[in-house]
């Protein structure tokens, strides 16, 4: 699976060039959710993510896990943003073998709309070759709380949540969102700048310096690799782990580091472009990154 | 295809039974948007719909239509409401054998979206074994213009836009969403109950009947069936017609038809529930409908 430039970042390019924003739009397709005017206090969040069979799940997973992964994705999209989940839509392309999973699915995607207070207003639902779901979910973020891939400074720490590498063990159907973490962190402090780790730890840090115009260090020996992960590589490559990449200064680091929440792990530090993005390793040699992931084509 | 149970509507049943919805819900998934507070004056409107390949279009229809259709079907849910589109966001599954008509695809979408004035504000791209475009969209609409299905009253006059039968000639892939005459309709008359025709005229009225608790009474000598459509099967039963399916009083209906709206045609009347729903044909014999049309099973 290569990307080229029909993968999705060459459909983004696509987006931006043909898509005509007017002034009510604050962000475009650029970060992972739209950010549009509200009201006086709060903007709207709007995001989508597509799960496809044999794609994103197998036939063989839990209906209910498959349901849950479908709303989870979208979720960890408004808390990459600093927002709070909403209300989503849901289309679902059902295929006939999965007609009578139909409401395991749905049971799996209720459940965790209820405990994040996700209002699910509606849906559309087609005969499809294999089971495809789509949600759209919608949040609000206080102004002040909005948090862009673009606001990284050289000199921020750069953090992670949870552990890496569980992802291809299974960890991408059964992932806790991150808004908990999330709002504990817009509340707190100064972030300032977060996305999910969807592509990869290294691919997604790398959206952040190239929308913040910013290099990067990090250090192996601070990866939070999980004790079961099979190598570092999945740790820094593999897609679809959900936990948070963020960035803030690094006085607002050391108050984080007080906090002593296990969960947030110091992996690094933004410095300048010129030096773009590199890793030290275990014998403290520098090697140059390149960002690699899930690769959509 | 036949419906049942885990069909569209079983679908809607077991979305509304799961659904937890909070105050700020105006409406949940039972029409053609969610309705959702925004603002003093306005509604927000909210909508997906997902086309995909060999139930909605085939692989060799043009490009540019396949992408113009998967925005055209949500424009056409906020036009059945009463409102103005004003976002949306697109998730795409693209087979290999699609991705060089990739570019071609989204110009037929941004190319609608900019005739709307939509602002396509993000997307998702998956890889896909049949191409599936989901497009989810928001709308506004003034709190005193919405428009649901279940506001039709006995005495209403039932009326539809456009002619109906060509749908499966290819006009599902072409149509003109009727936003402008939706915008008509809100702005000079009070419209009791409006609907779009996807699933077809009967199926559609009898949403709106069974919404609103009335029957109704049809009249075969007044369906504006297109010149060029096979029988009156097509205009009665053929989904996707994506024309308007509205009923007002009778008071607002003549001064209507004194507009001299070609485009407007007055197919029967609201009745009581006991009445059921009645199709009087041309040798003024009264038929009962079995409500059918498009069958997603």
């Amino acid at each position: 699976m290569r990307l080229n430039k029909t993968g999705e970042f060459g459909l983004i390019e696509i987006f931006k060039k043909m898509s005509r924003l007017d002034r009510s739009v604050i962000v475009g397709p650029s970060d992972d959710c739209a950010v549009l005017r509200f009201n006086a206090k709060e903007y709207l969040l709007y995001t989508c993510d597509m799960i496809i069979e044999g794609v994103d799940f197998v036939s063989k997973d839990k209906p209910e896990l498959i349901g849950r992964k479908a709303l989870a994705v979208s979720l960890s999209d408004i808390a990459a943003c600093g927002g709070t989940a909403r209300y989503a839509v849901v289309s679902m392309g059902l295929p006939k073998k999965f007609i009578g999973k139909a409401q395991r699915i749905a049971k799996g995607l209720f459940d965790l709309a209820k405990s994040y207070k996700v209002n699910v207003v509606g849906g559309d639902l087609s005969r499809s070759s294999r089971l495809t779901i789509d949600v759209s979910m919608l949040g609000v973020v206080k102004k002040n709380k909005l948090v862009l891939r673009s606001g990284a400074r050289p000199g921020d720490i750069i953090f992670v949540t949870g552990k890496l590498g569980r992802s291809i063990l299974g960890k991408h159907l059964t992932f806790t969102p991150r808004l908990k973490e999330s709002r504990f962190l817009v509340n707190n402090f100064k972030i300032n700048s977060m996305i999910d780790i969807s592509d990869g730890l290294t691919q997604d840090l790398n959206h952040i310096l190239k929308a913040s115009r910013v290099g990067a260090v990090i250090y192996e020996a601070l990866i939070p690799k999980s004790r079961v992960a099979r190598s570092l590589n999945d740790a820094l490559y593999g897609g679809e782990e959900f936990e948070l990449l963020f960035t803030l200064s690094r006085k607002d680091a050391k108050r984080l580091a007080f906090k002593k929440k296990q969960i947030f792990k110091p992996i690094g530090e933004i410095v300048s472009k010129d030096y773009g993005f590199k890793l030290i390793d275990k014998n403290n040699k520098e090697v140059s990154i390149k960002p690699d992931g899930w690769r959509h084509f």
